[in-house]
C-alpha cells in the first residue's frame, strides 16, 4: 500500500478532532509510542491522538482512510511481537483516556467495559462484588489490548483465552463505520461468528472501542502446591495425568531448573532446584481443594514427584506467581547488558514434553542463557533467550533458534504463537502454519480494510 | 441468485463422479431429503449424493459451482429450523457413508472425525478410553450437523457449545478448493480466526469433510439433583445463585409444571408437578460432589425450593435425561393431531426469569397446548407449542407468539437462537438482531461463495 505522509494540512485537520491535551506530535510521545517491550526496532509515528469516545475514533479512521494514512491502536504496549509498532508512521491512537467502566452487570457476569481499561483495574472494581475477568496475562495490559492479541495466561487452562470471555464488541471499521457485534446472551447460533475474526486480529480489521466481556464468580477457596519432578518429560507426564484426571487446574505451570534458581536468588524461597510444577486449584470449599490437592500429589507421585508441597498459603502463592510474572525483569537484573526475547508456541499437550526438551538442548547448544517455562496445561510454552544488547551475531543466532522452534511446534500441529500474536516476529511463519487459507485470511483484510491503513504490515 | 436445474446432462456427469449406490433421483430419497424436524414446507433436492470423501466433495462442488447447481449438506436431519432443506433444489451431499472416526488421538484429547459420525457413536466408541466429546445436542446429531449448527444442549454450561470444542476444520470451498483451517494446539493468537467462521455458518460457506475436536476426560463421578420450587420465579434465582457460586454444575435445567406432568404420566417417575430445577454435577470424587450437592440444597431452600432430592440414582438419572430429551416426541403422543414447534431463544441471565414468565403467559393467552423447558445455566428457553395439524389459523398464531418471544430476548440483548440456528425459521429476525453487522456477515458469504450455490436462501 502506498500511505501519504502525514503534512501540516493533515495535523491542523486532525487536531481538530480532539481537545489539545489529546493531541501530539512531540518527540518524547512520538518515542514513547515507536516500541514495545519485543526486539523489533523502534519506528516513531508521526502524531499521537488519545481519544476520549468512539465518535473521535469513528472521525479520525474516516479521514485517515480518505487521506491513506495509516493508523495503529495502542493499549499498554507491553505486547511483545512488535504488534503495536507503527511501522509505516502516520496516527497512532493511545486508548490510555478511554479507560471507564461503562457498566458491571453484576447479575449478567458481565462487564461493558472501554479499550483503555486496564485487566487489573477491572479485577480490582470487581473483586468487592465478588466477580473477575479471568484472562491474565501477567503483563499490565489493557482490555483492548487482550482483545486485539487474544491474550491468554495462567488462568487459561480452566477459564479459557481473551477470545472465551468476550460477547459482544463496538468495534470501528476503517471507514469509520460503527459497528455493534454479537449479543449478550452466553451462548448463540445466529449468523455469522464476526465477534472473534476482531478478536485476535491485532488491530488490522478494526478498531474495538467498546466490549462487553464475561465475568466469573470470584472462587471461594483455592489452593496451590508445587510439586518438583527428577526431569522436564516426567513433570510433562504429570501435567498431562492431571489434565485428564478431570481435577480441573486453574493454573499448570511448569518452569525448568534455571528458572527456579533465579526465582531462589531474587525472592528467597527456598525452592528446590528441579523442575516443577505451580498447580492452582480454585473451588467452592476447603474440604474439597484439600482431596482435590491429595489427588494431584497421588498422581504426581506416580509420575516419579520427588517432593510435593501441598496447601502453600496466599502469601507464598502470590510471591511465586509475581515471581512467574516477573521473571523477563528479573532476567534482565541477572544477565547486565543483555537483554531478553521470549519464543511463545504452542503444542498438542501429548507433544509438550518433546516440545520443552527440544527447546532446552536449542538454547544449551547455542550456549546463549535460556530459561524454559510455560503455560503447561495448554502446552504453550515459552523460551526465554538473554541475547547480548549489540551483539548481532547473538541475535542471528538466537532467531535461527526461534527459526527451529517454531517450525518443530509447526511440525506437531501447533502453533508458531499461543498468547503473542503475529505482530511483525511471526509473520515469517503465517504461510507454513497457516497453507491455503492465509489466502481466506488476506481477503477478510481486504474486504475490511480496502485501503489497509489499519495497523499496517502486521500479520501477513 | 438464478440457479440451473439440474438436467440429465448434469446428472450423468455427476453419476460419474461416485460409485452407482452413492447417487440416487429416486421419489424415495428426494423425499427423505426434504424435510428435518421442522414445520417449514418440505422441498426436494433434485438428486442426493452419498460421498465418502473429500476429493468427491471437491469434485462435486467445483462442477456445481460452474454450472451454477445448488449444493446442501445432510447430516441427520434433525434441525429444527428448516436448515438443511434444499429450498432451491439442486444436490442434496448426504454425509452418512463418511462416517469414519479417522483418528483417536488420547494422548491430546482429540479427534479426527468425518462428518456423518454420530456424536453418540463417538461417544460410545470413547468410553473405554476415559474420554468423551461433551456437546450434547439431545437429537441424534452428525457431528456435521453439529459444526454447521454450533450445536449445545444440557451440558453446554459446563463445556461450551460445538464452537468451543472444535479445534481444526478441513473445509471445501464453493469452488472445490480443500482448505484446512485451525491446528491442534488447545490455544493459538495466530491470525484471523476462520474456524470461527466456518462453524455455525450451516454450511452456506464451505462444507466441513473433516473435524479435529476437542475431548475431555469422562468425570469420575456424577451426582444430579431435582430441586421443585414455588414459582418460575424462584426457580430462575435458584439457577442465577448457583451459576454464581462456583460450583460450576454440568447440566441446570427447568421445566415447567406442564413438562413435568407429561413426564409423569409417560415415565411414572412420581415427580412433584411444580417448576422444577434439574442439576447435575461432575467431578473427581463422591466425596466433594456430595458436599457440592449440599451447597446447592442450601441455596436452593433460601430460595424457596419446596422439596430437594439429591444423589437420585444412575438409572433414575438416564431415565429423566431421556425423558427431557424426548419430550417433543411425548407431546406429540399426548396431543394427537398437533404437531410441535419449538422457540429457542437465549438471554443474559438475568433477563431469563422475565423471560421465561414472558413465554409461558404467551402460551396461556393464546390457549394452544405450550411447554416451556431450557438450559437454564444457559439463559436459553425452549417454548413447545402443539399446533393443530392443518389448523391454518394456528399456526399464524403460533408464529406470531414466536416473533414476539424473539423480539423480547433481542430487546433484552438476547439471540434469536441459542442452538437451532438460523435456517428458514429465524432468517426474519437477522436485520434485528445484527443491524449493520449484517451487512460485513453478507460480504463474507459472498467473498467464501460468490455464486451462492452452498444452501441458498438461508441465513439471510
Amino acid at each position: 500500500m502506498n500511505f501519504n505522509s502525514v503534512t501540516e494540512d493533515h495535523l491542523r485537520d486532525l487536531r481538530s478532532m480532539v481537545e489539545p491535551d489529546r493531541f501530539s506530535t512531540g518527540e518524547s510521545n512520538l518515542e514513547l509510542h515507536s516500541k514495545d517491550e519485543s526486539q523489533h526496532l523502534p519506528v516513531r509515528p508521526e502524531v499521537v491522538m488519545w481519544p476520549t469516545d468512539k465518535r473521535e475514533v469513528s472521525e479520525i479512521l474516516k479521514y485517515a482512510n480518505q487521506h491513506m494514512l495509516p493508523v495503529t491502536g495502542w493499549g499498554a504496549g507491553t505486547s511483545l511481537e512488535g504488534n503495536p509498532i507503527p511501522v509505516r508512521g502516520g496516527i497512532v491512537l493511545d486508548f490510555s483516556r478511554m479507560n471507564r467502566i461503562v457498566q458491571v452487570r453484576e447479575q449478567d457476569f458481565q462487564a461493558d467495559v472501554e479499550p483503555g481499561v486496564v485487566y487489573r483495574d477491572l479485577n480490582k472494581n470487581l473483586r468487592h462484588k465478588g466477580l473477575f475477568f479471568p484472562p491474565d496475562p501477567g503483563a499490565s495490559a489493557t482490555i483492548g489490548g487482550m482483545i486485539a492479541n487474544n491474550a491468554s495466561g495462567i488462568r487459561t487452562v480452566r477459564y479459557g483465552s481473551t477470545r472465551a470471555n468476550v460477547l459482544r464488541l463496538t468495534v470501528v471499521r476503517a471507514n469509520g463505520e460503527i459497528v455493534k457485534i454479537g449479543c449478550r446472551a452466553s451462548k448463540t447460533s445466529s449468523g455469522y461468528d464476526l465477534k472473534n475474526i476482531f478478536v485476535g486480529s491485532e488491530g488490522t480489521l478494526g478498531i474495538v472501542v467498546e466490549a462487553t466481556v464475561r465475568l466469573r464468580g470470584l472462587p471461594e477457596e483455592f489452593l496451590t502446591a508445587m510439586a518438583t519432578f527428577p526431569s522436564v518429560k516426567a513433570a510433562g507426564n504429570a501435567v498431562f495425568e492431571i489434565m485428564r484426571s478431570g481435577l480441573d487446574p486453574a493454573s499448570m505451570e511448569l518452569l525448568a531448573p534455571e528458572c527456579i534458581e533465579i526465582i531462589n536468588k531474587e525472592k528467597a524461597l527456598g525452592l528446590q532446584v528441579a523442575p516443577t510444577i505451580f498447580m492452582e486449584f480454585h473451588g467452592p470449599s476447603k474440604n474439597q481443594l484439600t482431596e482435590t490437592i491429595q489427588m494431584a500429589h497421588d498422581i504426581s507421585d506416580d509420575m516419579g514427584c520427588h517432593d510435593f508441597r501441598p496447601g502453600i498459603g496466599i502469601k507464598e502463592r502470590n510471591e511465586f506467581v509475581s515471581a512467574r510474572y516477573d521473571l523477563a525483569e528479573m532476567l534482565k537484573r541477572n544477565h547486565p547488558g543483555r537483554s531478553h526475547m521470549v519464543i511463545d508456541v504452542a503444542v498438542p499437550i501429548s507433544a509438550y514434553p518433546e516440545m520443552i526438551a527440544f527447546a532446552s538442548e536449542e538454547s544449551q547448544k547455542a550456549g546463549i542463557p535460556g530459561y524454559t517455562f510455560s503455560h503447561a496445561g495448554d502446552g504453550n510454552l515459552h523460551q526465554v533467550f538473554m541475547g547480548k544488547i549489540g551483539d548481532k551475531k547473538e541475535w542471528v543466532l538466537i532467531d535461527q533458534i526461534n527459526e527451529r522452534i517454531v517450525s518443530k511446534a509447526l511440525a506437531m500441529d501447533g502453533t508458531a504463537t499461543g498468547e503473542h500474536g503475529v505482530g511483525i516476529g511471526k509473520r515469517k511463519f503465517m504461510q507454513a502454519e497457516h497453507g491455503d487459507s492465509l489466502v481466506l485470511m488476506k481477503n477478510i483484510k481486504n474486504m475490511l480494510d480496502p485501503n489497509g491503513i489499519l495497523n499496517p504490515d502486521k500479520m501477513f
